[in-house]
Formats: C-alpha cells, structure tokens, sequence
C-alpha cells in the first residue's frame, strides 16, 4: 500500500494523539523534514496547539477524535500512553497505521503487562507481584521484606501511582482506593539510567549513548548524558537490553528503558514508547535528535546518527517554582528570559507556553560542554533561575 | 513602554511579513524560546503558512494587511526586503515596533542608497554610478572599461535584476525598460564571501565565522563555513565591516554583508536585513542560529553564543533540478527522502515544503565535521541526489 502524502507537498503527515511539549518539539523536527505535525489537542491553549498548524481539538479517549485524526493521516502516533487499547485495534481495524501499535504500547501502559513480559524474555527486573489484596502485599513483604514500593499498573507518571509502602494495613487501603496494584521490592540502586533506542518498521534500530537521569521528589531534574563513570560494559549492556526489548515487543518509534543501577548490573523500572524527558539532550547533543528519530522511524524512513555533537551534555528541567506562585513579586517570564540569555549566551532554553503552576514542567535549558562539572552547574543554575528567580552567586564568574 | 506580551504564555509575538522558508525556519526558532510566529503569507500553500499556528493572509503591498499583522504583535519583522518604505513609516506612525527600521532597511532595499551610504562612509565597495542614460554609462565605462554590470536598484534577487552589459546599445535598451539603474565596474574576484552579524536596539553585536559562497548562474549552491583557507586578518576585516555598517545604518535583526574577495581585501557586493541563506548552516553548525538570533535581536533580548559546534559545516542548496521537471519518471519526492537517509545519516535536511519548480530552493542540507572536501562532498552529494535524483557512484564509498 502506498503511503498516504500531504498533496500539496507530496509528503507524510504524522498525527500525534496530545498537545503537549512532546508534540511541540516533534513539530520542530517535522518542519525540518517537509512535513507538518499533525495534533490531536484537548485545548487550543496546549504546548503544541499554540505553534502547530493543524490542531484538532478532541479527547484521546473519544475514538470518534481520535478518527478524526488519523483520517488523512499517513500514521498516527503518541506524546503519550494514555489511549485506550480497544480503540488503537478499532483504528488499525479501519485500516490506519498506529505505531507503535497497541500490542507494543501495553507494555508501556500497564506495568503489569510489562513486567510479565519480561519475566517470559528473562530480562532483568525488580522482584514484583500483582497484589488484589492486603495479604498478597504482606506475602511479597514476607520474602522481600518491608518497605515494598506499589505502583498503579496504569496511568502513573512523574512519580504518581507511585507509593513506598511500610505496613499491610496501609498497602490495605492503597488497594480499596486503587484496586489490584504492582507490587515491587525497593531496589537499593546506585543512580537511574536511561537507555534509548528507536527502531523501525523494517526492523533498524538506532541506539544513543545511555545517560543518567537525576530524579527529585519523584520528577526529573536532570539528565546527564553520557552516565558519568559508566563501564564501557555496563552501557553496551543497557543498550543491548534496550534493543533486545525493542525487538521482542515490536516496538516502532522511540522507546525509552528507564533503568535501575544496583551493585549487580541493571534492572528495567519501566518504559516509554514515544520520545521522552531523558532524551531532550538530543536536540543540541546529538546529530538526530529524539524527535525528528520518532518521526523518521514511524514513517519507516531510515533513522539517522546519534552521535554526539560535544563529549558531555546536560539537560536541566525548568519545574514551576517560586515564580510561578501567584504572590511572585520578582521578574516576571519575559524578564527573567532576558537575564538568564545575557547570563548564559550559550545555553539553550525550550520553553513549552504552558500556564506556570508549581511542580509542572514548563521547559528545559541544554548546556554543551568538555567538562562535566562546568557544564552541570550552568544547566543547573540557568534552570533554577527561571523556575525561581535565583541567580547563585558562586556560579556568577 | 511595557513590550506587548501574549497573555496566553507571557512571551512576546513577533509578526514576519513573508511566508517563505526563512519564516518556516523562524518559527521553529520561535518555538524553542516560548513563542510562537505570525506570518503574513499570500497564500496558505506558502512555506511558511503550512506550518504556523498564526497565519494572517495578505499582502506585503497593502497597508492595510501590514496593519492586521502589527495588530498586538510586539515587533514586526521581514523575510524579504519588499516592504513599501512609506508603509513602514506609517506603522512606526501608528505606534508600532519595526524592527529593522525603515531609514535602516532602505539599504537592503535600493542598491543605489547603499552605494551613496557607503561611500559616504567611506567603505570599500566596486566603482559605481547612476545611469539614467546609455551616454552615462558609455561615460563609466570609458573610465572603467566594458563590460560593466547594469543592476536595477530595487527587486533583485538570486541573479535577477543584473546584467553584465559590453555595449551602450544594449545598455541603453536595459534603461528604457527598467529606468535608472546601478552601473558598477566589474570586479576581478577570488571568490564570494558572506560576513553575518546580528545586532540589536541596545546596540549589542554577535558575528559569526565569515563564510565562503558558492554561486551557480547567480544562485547560491553551496555555502563553506569558516570560509577555507581565508587569512585571520580579512577574516577579522570582514567582520568587522560588518559591525560597522550594522552600527552605522542601525540595524536591528540579522544583517548579511555579501562581500567580493579580490587581491586587494574585500568590497561589499549587497546586504541583507534578515536571516539569510548564507546562514542556514548555522542550525546545526553554530549554538545560536542566525533564526533565533533574529529574533532574539529584534525583541531586544540579549544574543547567543556563535561559535561553531564543529570545526568545519557546509550547507548546500536543493535547487529544483531534473526530479522537479513535469515528465520525471524517477523517484517521487518522498522515496527520495527514503534514499538521502540511507545514504547520509548525518547529514540534516531542511525541505520547505514548496511546490517543486526547476531552479527554485525547495531546501537545504548541512554537513557537519572535520574535513573540508569530505563535509562538502557529501553536502554537494546529498543535494544534487535530492533535487536530481543522482547518486553520484564515487561518493558511495
């Protein structure tokens, strides 16, 4: 079958299900390639409705929206995980490309699924078991002792459905609220990588250097790329889990392991299928970014170099702060960008023009550089400065 | 007084009038820093008006459509030079910002002013004349030899509009269909040479590497950066010529002096206000693209680092060839982007999206790296290939 193209540019189209910074930064890279993003938006004030030129209001759980979508649509793809199953088969029943598809996407939807998953692949993961009840909870606790970690098989993120858990009687409660809950032993883990990989209809994979993910009240704040110190046989490793993954599950696009490392080796805390937080360093460091790779891979267009364009990048999270508070007396967003741009000329902000409320993600800053300490302290600190309003002074020289 | 801001992100709304692809590249500049571009496009099928949120149809012509671009846009800006003077003095009339002005853009806009400024200024530039008649260029050639090179002072573009004249007889039918024109002496070149510079109202400037341009039948092929083999003392000359004629015609936004290179030093052939297809290359190859330093210029935000990510890039020029011809019968647009992917993984596309007409630029590919003739083989490859449909068999390897 051919392709469907754009007819007045004889090219894709790609719809995205959500409207967010995801989307927003995929536009970017379809404007590169000839093509122009395709969103599904629930509100024409979200991040990627405000830049691209054609939103389609609806909701991603409507499989009336999402047709409306994918009608005209060379593929249809996701910024993120929240679509439900029945309706990515109704969509491909009716003939639309969905990539990755739903039998990939589950993985990536229900912890649950994924961690039989890997059970039957024999890949490396916490100690886990579905728990329905009190008992079940306090049987696993039993052998693995307490705390145990419960997580809602769907719809958690940015460290919610997420719960450190000390007792059975509170695990007992967590289970009326939520129904059946993952059940995982704590791991007790040297630092949190992420290995991405995106892969092809036609089977191509390409890997990027695995990096290290600093995570904050269960949020990422910063992503360090390459991991610092990582063996050269830690990360071949991590990058082959990543493919082996990618394989097994079918997966078409971008798929990020988020990973675990503990004195042993690496264990798999879960998945992403569309490109993701600990891969925005790819816009400046490396020669193809996340991006434009998850458009190229779900087009089943020959993905592109990874390689790095400096030794070390860091990515800094801008995460609603002081400034964003309702009673925030300093600089306000426009300011604020002005200093930190004569501050620090050669890092590189993405804001994503979303309302700024506490904790929320409103933007990253990338910082290129040969010495990791420098380079660091600059993402860390331009970040800081437009999430609070604080500029440090030991970083001022 | 208080910049006008977009009460949905707090960020200012540059307005472009234009939607070719220098707009398309803008707007994704735009996005990055919070933003989002308005155009004024004279067709929804432009470049540009395929992929902004905020697109007002119109003409560049009419005061009118200028007026419903500047309408709540904090500063008003150009991608081509075709503005009527008199229609920007009446926006900065009506209390809007122009960014660069008209007293400033009147330079890109009529050859003859530049000649008088800079000669005023006492830059090196080509002997010239006004010619309103063939005696009067009969005269500047007996001074400076046949042939000489008729231009007209407003319009031109990529070759058109110049003329390289032996005799009054053809220069004098020139006149009669064109009016008064520019006569210059032509100059005994090396090479085309292109010094970048932004500036903005606070009067801060930021260069980039001066650049070597390739022209083919008038049109700019391929563009060398750093300019190869150029002396540290011409290359801090240019820069510095560029500074000057920024500061002295106050410029705001992007200014691109095109330069002749001769045994003697350098003389300025034009300039532009805007960013410029001598620039492109500065998306991958430099931390701050010539797209977002424009608008960083004419918001008045403080400009970017512009060194270079690699030691050397080259951008080359897709120009409608023989794939763009109406009895092509190889592979359509799509399956060449197929092919260029898999053969140059490195290599970064930039296609506009515009219908495929011979000569046009439908896009631009830039190579990044260490080696000279290798970076430019593979750009010079990798463009001929999509805009001819060639693989050149030598470059396979």
């Amino acid at each position: 079958m051919a392709a469907l193209l754009d007819p007045r540019t004889g090219l894709p189209v790609v719809g995205m299900v959500g409207g967010g910074q995801l989307s927003r930064m995929t536009h970017q890279a379809a404007i590169a390639l000839g093509q122009s993003l395709r969103v599904l938006a629930t509100d024409p004030a979200e991040s990627a409705a405000l830049v691209a030129a054609d939103v389609r209001l609806g909701d991603h759980r409507s499989l009336a929206d999402l047709e409306q979508l994918a009608d005209g649509a060379t593929v249809v793809t996701f910024d993120h995980e929240h679509v439900p199953t029945e309706h990515l088969h109704a969509l491909e029943a009716a003939g639309h490309l969905v990539r990755p598809g739903p039998d990939a996407l589950v993985h990536a939807q229900d912890k649950l699924v994924l961690r039989r998953a890997l059970d039957a692949a024999g890949e490396p993961q916490p100690a886990w078991a579905q728990a329905d009840s009190a008992d079940d909870v306090a049987a696993f606790a039993a052998e693995h002792g307490w705390p145990v970690v419960l997580k809602t098989p769907r719809g958690g993120y940015d460290g919610k459905g997420v719960f450190v858990v000390s007792d059975a009687e509170e695990s007992g409660r967590l289970l009326d609220r939520h129904g059946t809950l993952l059940v995982e032993a704590r791991v007790v883990m040297v630092r949190e990588l992420s290995a991405q990989v995106a892969r092809s209809p036609f089977g191509q994979v390409a890997v990027w250097p695995v990096v290290e993910t600093v995570q904050r009240d269960g949020v990422c704040a910063e992503v360090l790329a390459p991991a610092p110190g990582l063996s050269d046989e830690l990360a071949t490793a991590a990058q082959e889990l990543a493919v082996r993954i990618a394989d097994r599950l079918g997966v078409v696009g971008m798929l990020a392991v988020e990973l675990f490392e503990t004195a042993d080796g690496v264990l798999v805390n879960e998945l992403a299928m569309r490109p993701h937080n600990s891969g925005h360093w790819t816009i400046e460091g490396a020669r193809t970014s996340q991006f434009e790779q998850h458009l190229r891979a779900v087009l089943d267009y020959p993905l592109g170099d990874t390689r790095m364009t400096a030794p070390v990048a860091v990515m800094a999270n801008i995460l609603g702060g002081a400034a964003a508070d309702e009673d925030w007396t300093g600089p306000v967003l426009d300011e604020r960008i002005h200093h930190f741009m004569a501050h620090w000329p050669d890092v590189k902000l993405h804001w994503y023009g979303k309302g700024q409320r506490s904790g929320r993600k409103l933007g990253h800053v990338t910082a290129l550089g040969g010495d990791l300490t420098t380079v660091r302290a600059r993402a860390a600190a331009a970040a800081r400065y437009l999430a609070d309003g604080v500029m440090e002074a030991p970083l001022r020289s």
